[in-house]
């Protein structure tokens, strides 16, 4: 597979800093043609974890030879490694931290490198931003087609963080997590449908959410009723709680890792 | 008219989300020459309104044969269609909920096609998330000048919202409403200036505002006094209530949807 | 040198408003081909010097002949004159207000212009919206290789802002100011590393700053204690207070233009 023109961003460096901004710069400087789309900078700080579910429900949307570059970075200037990850379809550029966990355990990867070859970095890295020193030009150079071989040896322990899955209590009822809040209030759980219909046969249940507890089911937003919490599976694949017009989040006081439990029905 | 490789996004998803993103990475594998140009992400959740303001008073800016994409979408998965409409200079591909209506209310309309031919969009679309399932690949095939009657069947009946205009309440009086407020905490109305000639026959008159009256109209926020409120015709061509250095905003708690009434002077 | 397609913007405009959209149209209309990047449109409203230094940390990071176009223009259609900076690697379009300061005051400036040839601005200029209908038109046709004396006439006294520096109190004490705060809380200041090298011969020194002092000078975050404030010199080259996993802005309750005082130890 060759890299292709298209650098995605996600970090934890907001847009009122001219953080990400400056790491357009360095690419566009090693690479005129290349194309940056932003995915998201709102990453909450040092979140490793958020910068892994928000990278891993949109990456493999891009087209072949994408290559995904991500900084949340709270290692940064220690010794954790910087890398870079070679899967069937993409290439994927920074900390060695686990924010590519999803990947990592995923059947696709061909090759991990660490990246030491420092010709390939701006000279002098600042130990303090490793995005703009080392992985925007090693995302640059590699988007001019240097092989990923070229950036430094490969390595075969790169850190993988667990990430959270529900867990059965019993036959008929499992617990799982809300994984994610949405701008629109919707609290995304970490219940996939294969999980539901594996464990409850049909995608029939109640669920029980901070002491609120309802069973309603549905297709889309608007077939809910006004006021009234329902679940749906939203475009991730995963169950969503959420409230037709309004926020369930608020109504709720839902935060991200609050508890939500399945019974059977 | 030929579209262009340049499609513009309006929605309501924030920054914080990676649903932008998602749907730029479906438009880059479909198309990887798009240049992709994010309008706003921030309209109110919901708020098909504030879309149509929105976009209305900067789709004009962009050259010939820009695809303005917008999706604010409560009624994504029900029956409500999804609609391109090709118009003199531009295509619209989004929901046929209003959030058009300032276009389909102008007399350059050529035509309106309902979005049913499904091999333009992604396999199975998600109940949820249109933006990323059929209008941001319908939005991406068009670039690429697939024509717009291939898309689907035409359609006599878009959905028309009726944006508020100011009513002439007596020959000295007319009533309007802010409909957007600013960063800056700027104002503004539905008084158009062409509006307020036809009926002040001059551009003279009182403003009251949330109990405050002044008669102040200027041509630029400079020339204004510190902390004195003030009128002004802003870059929309629409009346403006600033504050200079400060927020007009916060100075008279004002929210979107208030009165403000003009008085022949 | 010549201009390259890239164009850059720092506005105090904000993501909600489209006027950074409306800009890119007008741009997009005149050079299809341009690239626009985004360094921040989050400058605080109308603070000049916040968009002078945002533009300093990042514009030397983008390749020769970037086109840097920043917007904070509390004068705008005032008697503040529009101006073009052509200096040895790059282009500055805005307000002659003071926002480019950090180049003027440099050595590599090569020509200011005036921008008084109309015929490279939208017809009837807006008095509030110079942005989209001079500075975005002219940036555009620059990089379209227009030359830059074709804008206007040649200018020798451009507006220049002091940028706070710091003061030497005594051999063994400097006073400082905090310059801006990040996302993540850190204090950058205005002591560089080669003031505080030149003033205290060595990296060496005590900090008193809202009342707490401290001397803990690290390389990088990773190798901070939990809960104790450091300093360190950021990625830009200045002095940061910083709180590990944390954000020293809560804990010292600070704001931009606080002071701090480096003590010889």
């Amino acid at each position: 597979m060759c890299p292709l023109n298209i650098i995605t961003l996600t970090t934890d460096f907001g847009t009122g800093d001219t953080y990400a901004g400056t790491m357009k710069g360095v690419i566009l400087s090693i690479n005129p043609q290349c194309r940056i789309v932003d995915l998201t900078h709102q990453i909450s700080p040092q979140d490793i974890m958020g910068g892994c579910m928000s990278l891993s429900a949109s990456y493999g949307f891009f087209p072949n030879g994408t290559i995904h570059l991500a900084v949340v970075d709270p290692g940064v200037g220690s010794n954790r490694r910087p890398i870079l990850i070679e899967t069937e379809k993409y290439f994927f550029v920074g900390p060695d931290n686990g924010i590519f966990s999803f990947i990592l355990s995923a059947s696709e990867v061909k090759n991990v490198f660490e990246l030491t070859n420092n010709s390939f970095f701006l000279p002098q890295p600042c130990s303090t931003f490793h995005g703009r020193d080392i992985f925007a030009p090693v995302a640059a150079h590699l988007s001019k087609e240097t092989l990923p071989a070229c950036f430094g040896h490969s390595l075969t322990d790169p850190v993988i963080i667990k990430i959270p899955e529900p867990v059965l209590k019993n036959e008929n009822m499992a617990e799982g997590a809300i994984t994610h809040i949405d701008r629109f209030g919707n609290l995304i759980t970490n219940f996939s449908r294969s999980f539901v219909r594996n464990t409850f046969s049909r995608e029939s249940f109640h669920v029980e959410i901070r002491g609120v507890s309802f069973s309603k089911l549905l297709q889309n937003y608007a077939c809910a009723e006004k006021d009234e919490l329902f679940c749906l599976f939203g475009s991730s694949g995963f169950l969503e709680v959420s409230l037709k017009n309004g926020s369930a989040k608020k109504m709720l006081k839902a935060e991200k890792g609050d508890k939500i439990i399945l019974f059977k029905k």
